[in-house]
């Protein structure tokens, strides 16, 4: 019997205990997709206790918690921030071969060095020694970032946002890059016209382009897009429940901008059609700038009106959604390609039952133009676990290339989350180790940690760019 | 090499042997789901040998012989029961792999005590031993609920069945709880006028109410309803390919239940909001009696018209569809959950590709009150052997609380199924005790072991409140 | 740690072996389904070089190469053999953990005795050491053919195909059966009438019937389908993203032949009907026939215009759909089946996905008939590696009988795949000795032994009837 979270967690043989202390363990990270909030690492903000930056936004855990028969309160309510933790202390057990059991214990390991289990009595004690810790520097958000050993940071942004806080952190000593991404979602979201006036009027200032016509739309977001490029913004992304890739002519999408943008409702084939169009300006202007742009797909989004209206959309009540995906997949990517202007592209899809679809789809559009032109993306969000991220690493494996794969990303919201890339990492040197304790892959240390070294960290530096 | 069926079969570890013997075999049964004939045990009937109770009406026995190349004489014609088994016994070694092939020999095994393997020069010797035993008073229907110590078995019932049986084992001495199951797919099957005003006319006279508006009907159901909750009723049940979630009005769905209580064919799209508004009303009055709704998704039946039109539906030529669920769904359970009317729910699903949608829309609608409120159904079906099962609980694990999960049901017509709540806590077992031997869990015997007692029996037994 | 793809490559126990190396490994090989081009057998053609053999026309090898950043010139292009010889093996370790690295490997092995690991170091040597051995006799067509142990190869033609090379082989000493297959694609390819037209002349010529009624294209077919039995034709083929099953009346099918007979665009609907009603005759004549009809269900094809344009189909940019396939493949097996006209059936699906809706499809139509009358085909394209084999081994086992399956064929164009089967039946053998090693089966190795052999070769042999 293995001892829990000991050093060679999730690592079952000497190969893969060679791979992972000898080869991932040492690499940077490259989180190069999160939604970490620039304005706390900007402010490097420390945090009170360990509720704030462990619980305060984790709908994660908030789940698990009303899974549990946790009452609101001790969640998203009013109560204190340690009777908080206690009600997720007690619930810890119950998330017993939930990801939620390792990540909470792999973050009290790290950063904190807090071994010890944690349920309802080992709560008090634990939360008094991660509050302590926190009010060390080494525990702000950039010290984080530090003791996580974080190169690139990019952060998941509006193309109205005005990127201050890169800008300032840019021009700060800090050592870690902190880059935009471009995510035009608003941009899109035509189907309430109200709102979307208003974003355009945002956008129209920010880039101080008025915006009467699809045209200037166009040239309002280049301006932005050019600007995020100097800021070092090297990724768009777009979260979708599947791909538009309707037919459009220029000019219907030039009557339909009119037609909304003068208040009016649009039809549902006018709505697909104005993305579709939307989708494939956003990947010239990613294509041409050598960017890589990121699909996320599959997710059945506010399920929980009640609760959506209580407490707003990410706050748990999400989930996976079964949506055709292939074919307009297919249409959207051809699109650009048939034109020379497909861009480096990651597609992350939320149900499994794709995966192979997936990781076939991006086959269809690698040219030998660029290594890993189109990834599969790493197993994202509710298939952010061992499992998840197993059938992810075997999919790509079985159909693709491996080799190629620029790894690992948090897609999370907390400073704290950095483990989850060990996680990864320990999980992807095993599977390697299995294929050779079990002679389906020869033992050439010096190529195999090549790879790991690679997919780690490597592939992810030079697919990017930054 | 370990031996077949032994006391540790499926328990790869001394902590598997360590959960399933200290703490899992030792739980009694709640059966919260069968289709056993509650006129059988009001009878405590016995069977005159083992093709009574083993091959008539198991339609996975049956499958498995035409799939072996066996005449449908011996399957459900008139060959004799002896000749009957002889063919079944023939198939058995070609059923290697299936789970037919464990079920067999641990039925055998438990209640029988034959530990030999079956096949053609087994049958005849394994034929008088389990003939013979089965005319001793232990091995009756009540016998066998008895023998493997069954606490509460819940039936599944038309509304407009009188409960005659159920009412007469109330009264009886008999231990174990026979509670109904309230099944309205009757109550919904617009789609043959014909049938469906006899059926209303039927439940007329169960219910003592005239019906001819959609509120008598509604009336009616919710007589039996009560009538039902008297009875020690504590779920209601539906069997559907999808979800119906139209949106209604309540004027509507008169007209359209005018239409055909007068005999009218209804259209496709008239047929689907009367069904989704049955399921609403059904789901509310689920919700103030504190009853459990079960949806059972996903089955294509009746596929083969030729043997349907010889034999009947539920004779082995059903299938698992490939239905869009996770919309409707989502649609359904906020309809009820907005209006605070959202009952405890299971959620069973036939196409294992469906178990990630699943185990993440059951986050949507637990709000805290009920640990575990809404509930991913055990492997059903289909899916109730060793893969099947370990990809629900790796699914429940992963994406919600495998800890409140109200565990295993045998769905079964037969008395000698009861040993799958054995298979279950076996596979449960094991999967805990490998992630102990892994260090992804904490050796803490006493915690796992109440886990384990707890999905077994405890869970359900709080969850249902019989 | 097991050497790589030593003798006992992927037997992880001595059951493995035992049933890999006693029962397995003599048997022949009967490929039921592939792409070998029938006139280099009957030319008994020999190739120059390793590439030729091996690279040439291998779009599995083009799509690794592409996504590892390798330009086309070295993939379809002008370069030299040599050079895209090295370009292959520079990409082959970046192929590690995808099926190319262990099918490269087995087949440097077998049939060239080569076990040194691909590379850019080991390429020169390697493709010298293998050209001077394809010079050899016993490294042309059918040389390889015989090292490999073939019994019958099923070539896929189409029915205006005049099966010459066939027929030189028939009454050649060559002592391989190759037969052909029946693959009507084109004779339902109703999509672009100019192309159809040209078609239907074409088959008019060969079959000589003049077609312009529906009924001429009918007795045309009828007249290639016994010319095809004629030359041993045992099974039909159909490769489509969805089977089409809509309800069609005979003068309705007339009208759309002689509207596309004139060169007159279908609807869709009208393109649907027909290949419904297409597919049914065509299930009608091989019932008729005793043969064995194929589905491919699921791919989606030619996504990528611009390579399509430059290369043409089968090229690499093909992939795997997510078609809804249930009711259709429901509705088309039951309308032979209703009438007793229902042909042994081979459904390969493409998504695993799907892979439980087909393992219990095939269920609905099995019939006492002939044993495993209704098939799972085997892994198919992206599915014919370890994982996805494995997926359709479990599936099939338990869902159906395993015990009844037909096994592997290699579906591919090239003479150096049979080692395929070799990796099926090493997987196979290891799953079923893990269930022994486990004690999830009795360890009784005649019934295991004889279980193997079935699957390996007799049961082909037995349901083709060649």
């Amino acid at each position: 019997m293995k001892k829990f979270l000991d050093d060679n967690f999730l690592l079952e043989s000497d190969t893969a205990e060679y791979l992972y202390h000898e080869h991932a363990a040492k690499m940077p990270i490259i989180d190069y997709h999160c939604h970490l909030p620039p304005d706390e690492i900007a402010d490097d903000k420390s945090y009170e206790n360990l509720t704030q930056i462990w619980l305060y936004g984790d709908h994660y855990k908030w789940r698990a918690m009303r899974a549990n028969g946790v009452d609101e309160k001790y969640i998203t309510g009013d109560a204190s921030d340690f009777d908080k933790f206690e009600k997720w202390a007690e619930t810890v057990p119950f998330t017993m071969r939930n990801p939620l059991y390792h990540w909470t214990h792999m973050e009290l390991k790290k950063p904190f060095g807090i071994e010890k289990i944690l349920n309802k009595n080992t709560s008090s004690e634990i939360y008094r020694e991660a509050s302590d810790k926190l009010q060390d520097k080494s525990f702000s958000s950039r010290g984080l970032l530090n003791q996580f050993n974080v190169k690139v940071v990019c952060t998941t942004d509006d193309p109205a946002d005005e990127l201050l806080h890169h800008k300032a952190l840019a021009k700060s000593k800090f050592e870690v890059k902190v880059l935009p991404t471009f995510r035009p979602d608003k941009a899109m979201a035509v189907e309430h016209p109200v709102n979307y006036n208003a974003y355009l009027d945002k956008l129209a200032k920010v880039s101080d382009v008025e915006i009467s016509s699809f045209n200037d739309l166009i040239n309002a977001l280049q301006k932005r897009h050019d600007y995020f490029h100097s800021m070092g913004c090297r990724l768009s992304d777009h979260g979708l429940e599947q791909i538009y890739a309707e037919d459009f002519y220029d000019h219907e999408i030039k009557g339909i901008f009119l037609k909304v943008r003068s208040g009016h409702t649009l039809s549902l084939e006018e709505q697909r059609k104005f993305k579709s169009a939307m989708l494939v300006y956003g990947g010239i202007m990613d294509h041409e700038k050598g960017w890589t742009q990121q699909f996320h797909l599959g997710a059945l989004r506010n399920n929980n009106s009640r609760m959506i209206k209580n407490l707003g959309p990410d706050t748990g009540f999400d989930s996976i959604g079964d949506f055709d995906q292939a074919r307009a997949l297919s249409r959207f990517l051809d699109s650009l390609d048939r034109e020379n202007q497909l861009a480096k592209t990651i597609l992350y899809n939320l149900n499994p039952s794709d995966n192979y679809l997936i990781a076939t789809m991006i086959g269809n559009f690698n040219d030998g133009s660029v290594p890993g032109k189109v990834q599969f993306g790493s197993g994202w969000w509710f298939l952010d676990q061992k499992e998840g991220m197993t059938w992810q690493l075997n999919a790509l494996s079985n159909l693709g290339l491996l080799s190629r794969f620029v790894g690992m990303l948090t897609d999370s919201r907390s400073f704290l989350s950095f483990p989850r890339h060990d996680y990864f990492r320990r999980i992807l040197c095993n599977l390697i180790a299995q294929d050779v304790e079990k002679g389906e892959l020869p033992w050439e240390k010096e190529w195999l940690g090549e790879m790991v070294e690679n997919i780690s960290y490597n592939n992810a530096k030079n697919f990017f760019e930054f």
